[in-house]
């Protein structure tokens, strides 16, 4: 399998490919050993040419009439992704989402490990949530040394985003998924994504004007 | 204020746009009225020319050496992403995730109304969560005829999406956000968006290794 060197990936072949995986994972939980582009092309409502675009990035797993080889495609994308090993995951913030994230039980189905929660709530700290210590935030950093967390997730209230934000800039962690609507923005040291319940409402609110505008011309 | 008709909006501009909204409004909640390209620029992390660019799409906010009017800039993209007008939104599914979102106090400052929960469990059927009545998942075309639901918000456990998405593709409802980690699709009648946690870390676990791969080609 070909892969061109030191390309970037766009953030939207990024979103397809987390897409694929899903996809192609339900297809191998029902046996199926091959997939043609027209029947992923279905299931993910994206076009023939798209798909054949996507995969010209990352190689061939498939032969033309017999489609492409669904363990083959789900290991070439997880190698893509750095998905072949696992990652240390901590949730910062134990309120209603926190606790909904900890409690997840496929996570266990994921290369990611969630190993520590953190909150400021002296009833939560000490405290386990499954297999899960609640520590002080104050000792993020430290914990985080100790067990070399990647990803912490933040999914504190709005009004001590920054406060946290500060501590998490400086305890060893490499990255941070933003759940609060507050924009960060990371640095050399902290990459960030942010993913807002409320942006992406915003996002569905201008798609059903545009789409509304498309009926409109048609009709 | 030009703006260029039938221009459909890339998925990374709309994602700026929901971002810029966030940072401008608390430019305006500390009493700014005026910010310069630079000031976006590093509040967001993007470039000032992409700043540049993404506000030619629109119609401009500013004069040369001022900036950018924040309140007229707010408006704007308000208009844009058709936010000036209220959008109904019913939560399906009332556990932990469905729980935490029908707790969001937030959502006031919004231009989102949350009016409606479903569930199956005849133990919250009934029941209110704030001021939302929890109503049987069975009458969800029934409640969503009466009270004009645009948005639905899908937060049930992974088993039983396929069954309730049914549901939702035949009841009165334009849009569908899926929180699950099962890709949906839509259709002409019904606008999707998969906002799944475990895709956000895999991407998150390839943006680690590229940035791995650019620093140590730095070193």
């Amino acid at each position: 399998m070909k892969k061109k060197k030191s390309q970037t990936i766009s953030e939207s072949t990024l979103k397809r490919l987390a897409d694929y995986l899903c996809v192609l994972r339900y297809l191998d939980d029902q046996g199926m050993e091959t997939v043609s582009s027209s029947v992923l092309s279905s299931m993910m409502n994206i076009t023939d040419s798209q798909i054949r675009k996507d995969l010209s990035y990352f190689g061939s797993f498939g032969k033309k009439g017999v489609g492409y080889n669904v363990k083959a495609f789900i290991e070439a994308i997880e190698k893509i992704m750095n998905l072949n090993e696992k990652h240390n995951v901590c949730i910062v913030g134990v309120g209603r989402l926190g606790s909904a994230l900890l409690n997840y039980k496929r996570i266990k189905e994921t290369p990611f490990n969630i190993v520590a929660a953190f909150d400021n709530d002296k009833k939560k700290i000490g405290k386990k949530i499954g297999n899960i210590t609640v520590h002080n935030i104050e000792s993020i950093d430290e914990v985080c040394g100790n067990i070399k967390c990647e990803i912490a997730v933040l999914t504190v209230p709005s009004y001590v985003v920054h406060d946290v934000y500060a501590r998490i800039v400086k305890a060893p962690i490499a990255s941070l998924l933003n759940f609060t609507p507050i924009i960060l923005t990371g640095n050399d040291d902290l990459l960030v994504r942010n993913m807002d319940f409320v942006s992406e409402l915003k996002i569905i609110s201008y798609l059903l004007k545009e789409k509304d505008n498309a009926d409109k011309g048609k009709g």
